[in-house]
């Protein structure tokens, strides 16, 4: 296929693969049929994205992600005027679909995001569920298949980019972390299409990866990184050449650093 | 019901549920009748905004709510100009629709907004209660029944966010915090559907964890989770995931906070 | 009356009532009869603003006030283009309808306005009395009867925000202070409708608190604190209720310096 | 007259007053006459600007003046497009009036400027004299009777406020500073009606005033306040009340600093 | 030809010479089949921008390059709205036309770019490939043939401009460094049109002023530099002014490190 | 002539006075010839946008001048839209059109610019100068006669004002000083009518002048202050006065530093 497809937001796909570790798929669907937004804090990478798309399709509730960041305001997620045809139409944003057509409205790293962002959450983590449209003169009630599900990566938080406990504590909340080796290993060899065995290898060099953090490395090896390495490797690849690639380079700019953790691989592999 | 419905602000509700602890009520309903603008104070989820939709509703006056934050403009509340039709025409906002309509404007964590949106309510604390929209010419005069009451939070406020005294001084104030165990227990249940019974051990844990603020947590566990809490409890989730998930990964990242929470809860639940 | 009514700006009212302390009726005559520009510096609700609209109702000549803040812009004074019909029109901002029509001109809190705001006063404040549109091309000359008035706290001012000699020195200017307490017990009892002997019992209290000034609070409590405090006990509510509203929570969010006030209440009315 | 009137800016008007005091008018005239730029450098007050509107009267050629701040942008200077029935119209500012039509403009406190509008003027500055407008494909000549005029105060200037050596080091330079006595006297007597002898006595006490700066004023009083004074007091004031509404509340809020102005007053009118 | 001509972007060309030093070529091609983002490091000038354009004529791929900078917007690379006709009408960004056509998008120096930007990227790093256009409600599925490359140069990295790991970790990473002499020499050669001969000296050169870095120069001379010098000097320039004003003035301005690199200039062909 | 005549950019003028000093010339047209870009450096004053001037009536070429400055954004280089009877037009900027015609792109002070004015130099300066146009969708390829010359001052350049490496490498580089004084007294004669006898003692005053820099002034006397102090003094203006007004005050505020110049001015004429 060498032409995109446009389709509308992320309707009838199939259930994406996610492998549960704890209780976080009872957690999600009683805060879902309780009518709760649900906060999921965790490192880079463990799978935080594809729970909730997993957990949508299952559902069966369209799902509109939103990556935030600095420059996004209250009016990319609520909606604007659009001058057309000499007049001004209002277009609404993703979370104001998902509210008046029902869904799952995601926003991703929402500490990243400017406060009037945080705040328009407000009124909807209220018990009367509202989101009031003040250039529209609207006040949306949010009908009981709506659902709101934030995250961010409590690693990075720092004094000008945290959720005021005013927000925190609108939202039932969850830790997720890298799975467990069992887990990880089954993961990888199903998305790479690399034998269980070798995948073994890989995740358990991960463990060796990943205790290197704080010393010398900010944030440890993803498993979407080892799902890379594994393609790369399936594909023919030389292993020195994949792993430097996918977990050496991506992780660090420095030599010292990418040295020790060279040296980690030959330890594994060599 | 799967899709919202649109309604005009506030009208028509039944009157929200408040269980008054001191003399909250007859200070508002003296502040309205004497034409007096009111500021309260208190920390996250202590029911401030419950108590003014209680106040609205009982008076039978329409209330416009409006979430503070620094890139709330004074535009944002008095209104502006729109292009429809190749015609700039005006729109009210909340602010100027409560002082055309009468009514309550609430404007809640008012020290998160920016230095023109205070000024702009100067001259509707005056004794004269008018609000110039210079971009129309027109000034407005309030009615007898609008009333402007404002909130925040003390805990938060720092150098750089806080009310000048010359706008502090022109309101009436009166300071919020946590209900009493009794009438906690009962807003608790009331909301949940748990019995009152397993609530008062929940009111109890609260006492609690609200001690470890200031040490620990920047704020302590506010009503609103402990609803959280008890519904899904009431909903078949065993107490400690329920707690975990409500009580305690929303109120911190630290894994020794957290630890300290969860003993706290192991020894009332245990 | 339930609906406000819409005046054009501040016409046709009786005279506000404004009792004189000192000479600066003379000044403020004088100061209008020579063409001379007034700087008003004075404490948060010691009658600034009133004192103005008491000289502007005297004089006869229509008021456009103006509560300067961070965002406010020269724009906002002299005037911009709007968009109407598909034509730009030029819409007059209030100083711009002070110098055309004749009348006064007062900039509330000067210091908080941007510097382009105070820039644009100054051809206003040479001998020749202009000020230029550059937008319209056109050069106003102000009327016989146009007068500029200026203020602010001197104890808000600091180096970020502070008026440049350059501007400063254009202006005559006068310091206000809070009124004698025969003075302030009168005014308090018009305003309120409690009788003058309760009133003289709240200036003493008065005068007690604002020595607490500096030591504890930012700023001593205010005539219009008084005003509110009288009123609600003229409304029934009890002493120590109104004077906590208005004398103590107003003033502080601090538990020791709200005990200090409520002491000093106490030992007036115990 | 109680309507202001409208003119086109800046013509035929009678000769402004102004008394020499040094070489300052033959170097304004020889710098136009050579299409040198000139720079005026000197206090608040001292009459900079009655300087250039008087050379720019005895010269014949209209005056075009700016007075700079930090919100003035280049665009402001050279004219920027408007929308007019449905179309852009390009409106000229009054540095491209001046070039187009001849005349002087005068940019008035110009470090306080932003940094385009200071570039603006390098190709003005050149030997060729040009105007580039990139946003209308225009390279405006400088035509004979074109002359660029600019001040600030140097005691104003700090780091982040001050002219460029690449700007500087364009212009011909002049320092100003108050007239001496008698001319001051002069003036004072003018411009206020006062007779020159009761004026002697006021600058005589601006010379004191005047050596209290640095030590506890940030800058000395203008001849302007002295003009201010003279007519109060011609108006009929006490000598006190207008030295003090003139002389020592523009300069300073802090009570020793007006104290010691107070008692210089005394120690000369006691 | 002297006058340009305008093409529509990056269409048959011949391919660019490019010498391979290590894996990179087969890195690259990997990565485009098996549907994975690339990220190279790198310094200034060391052929990274030259590799991509090789690849892409080499693979036969449209090639769709952004240099990136702070005030670069997301909407620069996803389009936006222009007025036409009275119509407000969609324009894609370079991004969204190689998702929508297919082909590889190069982001040059992306650290440098704003957070939004390196946000947007995060839905087309997912295995899903994504990229939603929130402004007009379309999901863009990216093609087989669509390829995102990204670079930066480490050396510059400081705290304020880095990729976060959440973004980093998206890439399969490939460090660059100048080319081995004898790839070096011949590329300078081919470039400009000197012999290979005089070109080795010139390499030498480069060798002995990389080792200056650090010390006294922030970055080595660039290939690019050699090139320009061996050109002018091909063109009939004295040796030592050639290699003054391409090796010695565009690396510094501090006249003892230019009289350093003087030193080995004159070492080397003295 | 009393009124400017508009011109199109820079054409059909004669060739602009300039004396070489070293191989400047010779530089400059072997850059043109192998279509490379060029950067000049050197303090204030001293001739680079003069040369620029005489190299491209030279080479008979059009002249594209830019000054650039914090404010200048890439859009005013490249080219925007304007809309124009209901339309948006795109309208190029200096750069765009030195691309399309073919001519000689000079922006001087390059470091004041913002980053994006930088980055929109690389592809132009890249071995196949292109300059795309996202805005249009166009990719314009320079022709034969098109030349980018950029310059700035060393002595200005700070942390946050500087070239990147990464910029700098794309330009062969000349550094410039004021001329010798033979050359200088013979650019000051011509160009301001003084016998070159006269001009001489003043090229040796700012010898003297030059050697002050650095302990009292930021930067030495520019070529084009002594040709505004010859030609006051052909204009009959007496020396001292002409050599303050010029070579003094546009150099310091300081009475300190203005009486050191002073005296070695007295020492040379005195």
């Amino acid at each position: 296929m060498s032409s995109s497809s446009a389709r509308s937001l992320e309707s009838d796909r199939e259930i994406p693969y996610y492998h549960a570790v704890g209780n976080e798929c009872e957690l999600f669907e009683q805060a879902y049929r309780q009518h709760l937004p649900l906060l999921l804090k965790g490192p880079t990478g463990c799978g935080k994205t594809r729970f909730v798309s997993h957990m949508a399709a299952r559902l069966g509730k369209p799902l509109f992600t939103v990556s935030c960041h600095d420059d996004l305001t209250a009016a990319d997620l609520t909606g604007r005027y659009l001058l057309q045809g000499g007049e001004t139409r209002w277009v609404d944003g993703p979370l104001t679909r998902a509210v008046r057509e029902g869904g799952i409205c995601y926003l991703d790293e929402v500490v990243e995001a400017r406060k009037d962002v945080t705040v328009v959450l407000h009124p909807l983590t209220d018990d009367r569920r509202l989101l009031p449209l003040e250039r529209t003169g609207e006040l949306l009630e949010a009908p009981d298949d709506f659902m709101l599900v934030v995250s961010y990566n409590p690693g990075y938080q720092h004094i000008l980019k945290s959720l005021k406990p005013s927000t925190r504590q609108r939202f039932v909340a969850q830790t997720f972390d890298f799975p467990p080796p069992a887990v990880e290993r089954d993961i990888v060899a199903r998305e790479s299409g690399l034998s269980a065995d070798r995948c073994s290898a890989l995740v358990n060099l991960a463990a060796r990866l990943r205790d290197m953090k704080g010393q010398d490395l900010e944030e440890g090896v993803s498993t979407r990184l080892l799902v890379y390495c594994a393609t790369l490797i399936a594909a023919g690849m030389p292993i020195m050449e994949a792993t430097r690639a996918t977990l050496v380079e991506p992780l660090s700019d420095d030599e010292d650093v990418q040295e020790g953790l060279m040296e980690a691989i030959r330890a594994t592999f060599g």
